[in-house]
C-alpha cells in the first residue's frame, strides 16, 4: 500500500455531470499529482447544483490536496469559491488588487464590445472574492486561479475550467508556497512503459504473473489503450532495482511484440524508422478514409517523410488514381489481397513513395456477404526491400473497425521499417 | 431545483484515476440516466484501493441510484462486489447457477488456452458470488453485471469495465424489477438541442438571456464542443409550451448560425444535403491530412456520396494528382488562395467529383513566416453552381489547428449545399 500524499480532484460542470460533454482536467490534474509524488484517490464530477457541489467538496477536503477544476465565472451558476468558503468554514473578502486586475480587463472587454461597464461591475466584484486566506495564482481571463490552505490542512487549488486555461495556470499552483510545502513531504515515483501490439490482455497478465508480478515498492498497470497494451511500472524511490528486475524479465518474456519503452506513439516510431532511412511514405486508403495519413500527419515535421495519400473509397479512384486494373477490381473485388497489392504499389508509384501501405475492407455495417463479411480487411505494404500483406477480420462496429485497421496499418508500416533495418 | 430521483456513477479503474486513460462509461451511464428520468448527481473515478472504493460506494448509496463500472474481473484486485457488500452491509454468497454458467464458459476458454480448469476454478467462484439479494443481468465474457436494491432503498447497478460489454448489458440493467420500480417514479424529460457554428459562446449566452433565460421547468445548457456551440434543452414534463416559446426567441435570434436540431453531426448533415442533390463529394487535403476524408467516411453509406481525397502533403503530390500548376505553386506557394482553388478544381476532375473541398495551411509548430504564420489556413470549395473561398487565420497549436480547419471545411461544404439548394 502506497504512503504517498493522496490528491482528491473535484470537476464542476452540469454538462460533464450529464455526460454531455467528456472531462479532459480530472485526468490531466490527476496524472500531474502523481507525477508530483501524490496519490490521485479519485476524480468526482459535480454539476452545479450548490448542496452536491459543497458536499463533494467537504469530502475531497480530507484529501492532503483538493484540486478544483470550474465555477470560476462571472455569473451566479459559478458557485466554486462560495461553497469553497462554506466546506472550509473561511471568510469571504473582496480582494481590491485583485479586484483592480480583473476591472482593467474588463474595461477593456466592455469597451470593444461597446457596452458600459456598469453592466460588468458586479462580475467583477464576483471574481474577486475570494476566501481569507488565499493567493491570486493568475488569472485566465477574468477568472482567477487561487490557492489555499483549509483549516483541515489540506492544500486547496482552484482552477478555471477551460482546459487550455487551467494547464497554463497549473505550474502557478504547483510553484505556490502550500504546494511546495506538500510537496517537500512526495517522493516523486519513476515511470517505466512498455508498449506492446499484437498480444492479448490477459497474455500480458500472465508474463506479469510469471515475471514475479508487482509489489515491493513497483505498481503494475497493465492497460489496453487503442489496440495496444502498456504495462506502466510506478516505482517508489527505493525500489529501482526491482523495477530493473521486473522490467528485464518483461521484456524478455514480451520482446517480440515489444515497440516502444516510451510514451511516443506508433507513428512517432514509423516517422523515425523512415526519416533515418531516408525513405518516403505514403497511403492508399479505402476503408480507413485517411485515417492513416491523419495519424501520421498529427506529428509535427511529418513533412519531411509523409509525401500524401490517395484515399479510395470510389472503385473508379482506385482506378484512375492508383492504377488498380479493371479487371483486377472485376475477379478480385475491392477488398481483396490483389487489389490491396495493386493499390499500395499504384501510391508508391504515383506518389513517389519509397514506401507504401494500402488499406481496404469493409467497414460496414452493409456490404458485408458471407464470403467477405464486415470486418474483412486487407493490407499490404510495399518498399525497397520487398512487401508484406495482411488479412484481418476484425470484430466490432464500423468505427471499431476503422480504429483498428489504422492501428494495425500504423504497426506494418513500423514493422517493415524494423525488420529492414535489423535485417 | 430539479427533483428528479439523483442518480450517482461510481467508475473504478486504477488507470483511470491515474488519468492514464480517459473514462468514457461515466458520461455514458450519466447521459443513459438522464434520459430516463434521473438526476446525474455526481460520477466519481476511483482506483482499486479497497478503503476508497469503500468509501465512495458509501457517499454513492444516499442516492436513489447507484452505477457501478469495473472491478468484475477475476483476480483479487478486482473488488467491486465484495465492497459493496461491505457498503451495503449484505451478505456475499456463491450463486451456484451463476457458477454453473461462468464454469461452462472457462471451461471453453481453459480448453483453447490449452490449459488445466483447475487455474480458473477460483476466479470462477470468485466471479459468482454475490451479495443477497441481488440478480445477475447476464455475463460479459465471465463477469456477472447485478442489479440489487441496498437496505438504504438505493438501486446499485453494477456493470462490467470494457465499454462495449457494458453498453450491451445496460439495457438489461434498466430492464430489471428494482429499476423498473425506480424510474416509474421518474417522469423523463424531454430534450431540445440547437447546434450554431460561427459564432462566440458569449453571444449565445447573450441570445439566451435575452429570450428570457431558461427556469421554470426548462433548463438550458450552452457547450461547446469540437468548435461548434450546442445549446442543450431539458424539459420537464409539463414545460413544453415554455421551452416552445424559448426555443421560438433562441431560433429567431440565432438562426444564421443554426445547422441543426438534432444530434446528427455536421458531416451526416453534409452527406445527406449532397445525397438529395445527387452529388459526389471529393476533398484535396494538405494541412488537415486527411482528417476531413475520415469525418465523411466515419458514417455508415458515405461510399454512395463520397468518391475520395487526394492528401497532397508534399509539393509534389499537389502538382501530379491535383494538377496543380508549378508556376501558381512557386508564385504563391503552397498557402494561398490560388493553390487552395487549383487544388479544389484539380479534386473535383480528377477524382470525378461535383463538389470538391480543399484545404492547405500552416499547421506548426515550424514552418511559419511573418506574412504566413502558424495558423493560416486557406480552404475553398468547388461546385456545380460556383466556389466560395476562406482564409482562416487560426490560434493555437498543432492539433487545434487542424481540427478547427477540419470542422471549418465541413461547414463551408454544408453551407454551399444549403445555399444551393434554398438560393
Amino acid at each position: 500500500m502506497t504512503q504517498r500524499p493522496r490528491a482528491a480532484v473535484v470537476v464542476t460542470g452540469s454538462e460533464l455531470v450529464r455526460g454531455e460533454r467528456t472531462d479532459r482536467n480530472g485526468p490531466f490534474l490527476a496524472a500531474e499529482a502523481l507525477r508530483h509524488g501524490l496519490e490521485p484517490a479519485r476524480i468526482t464530477i459535480v454539476g452545479d447544483n450548490p448542496a452536491e457541489l459543497e458536499t463533494v467538496l467537504r469530502e475531497s477536503l480530507e484529501a492532503d490536496a483538493c484540486l478544483v477544476s470550474g465555477g470560476l465565472g462571472p455569473t451566479h451558476d459559478d458557485r466554486t469559491v462560495e461553497l469553497l468558503a462554506r466546506a472550509t468554514g473561511l471568510e469571504l473578502v473582496v480582494d481590491e488588487a485583485l479586484e483592480a486586475e480583473i476591472e482593467a480587463i474588463s474595461r477593456s472587454v466592455a469597451e470593444r464590445l461597446r457596452r458600459p461597464y456598469a453592466d460588468f461591475a458586479p462580475g467583477v466584484r464576483k471574481q474577486a472574492t475570494r476566501p481569507v486566506p488565499a493567493a491570486s495564482i493568475g488569472l485566465a481571463g477574468t477568472a482567477p486561479g487561487l490557492v489555499l490552505r483549509a483549516p483541515t490542512g489540506c492544500v486547496v487549488v482552484v482552477l478555471p475550467g477551460p482546459p487550455a486555461e487551467l494547464r497554463r495556470l497549473w505550474p502557478n499552483a504547483v510553484a505556490s508556497e502550500p504546494m511546495q510545502e506538500l510537496l517537500a513531504r512526495t517522493r516523486p515515483p519513476g515511470r517505466r512503459v512498455l508498449r506492446l501490439f499484437g498480444l492479448s490482455e490477459s497474455a500480458v497478465a500472465r508474463a506479469l504473473e510469471e515475471a514475479g508480478g508487482d509489489g515491493d515498492g513497483v505498481e503494475a498497470t497493465i492497460c489496453a489503450r487503442d489496440f495496444e497494451l502498456h504495462v506502466d511500472l510506478v516505482v517508489e524511490p527505493g525500489a529501482e532495482e526491482r523495477a530493473d528486475v521486473l522490467e528485464g524479465e518483461l521484456v524478455e518474456r514480451l520482446e517480440r511484440w515489444l515497440f516502444a519503452r516510451d510514451e511516443r506513439g506508433v507513428e512517432e516510431h514509423v516517422l523515425s524508422l523512415a526519416r533515418a532511412r531516408g525513405l518516403k511514405l505514403a497511403t492508399a486508403e479505402s476503408c480507413t478514409g485517411g485515417l492513416v495519413a491523419a495519424r501520421l500527419t498529427s506529428i509535427p515535421g511529418s513533412s519531411d517523410v509523409f509525401v500524401g495519400a490517395v484515399v479510395a473509397y470510389a472503385d473508379a479512384v482506385k482506378a484512375a488514381e492508383l492504377d488498380v486494373p479493371q479487371e483486377l477490381l472485376a475477379e478480385h473485388g475491392a477488398v481483396s489481397a490483389e487489389v490491396a497489392e495493386a493499390m499500395a504499389e499504384g501510391a508508391r508509384r504515383r506518389l513517389g513513395a519509397d514506401l507504401a501501405v494500402s488499406v481496404t475492407g469493409i467497414a460496414g455495417p452493409g456490404g458485408g456477404t458471407e464470403e467477405k463479411p464486415v470486418g474483412l480487411v486487407h493490407i499490404h505494404a510495399s518498399g525497397p526491400d520487398g512487401s508484406r500483406a495482411r488479412r484481418l477480420d476484425i470484430p466490432g462496429e464500423r468505427e471499431q473497425i476503422r480504429a483498428r485497421a489504422t492501428v494495425t496499418v500504423l504497426h506494418l508500416l513500423r514493422q517493415i521499417l524494423e525488420d529492414d533495418t535489423n535485417p
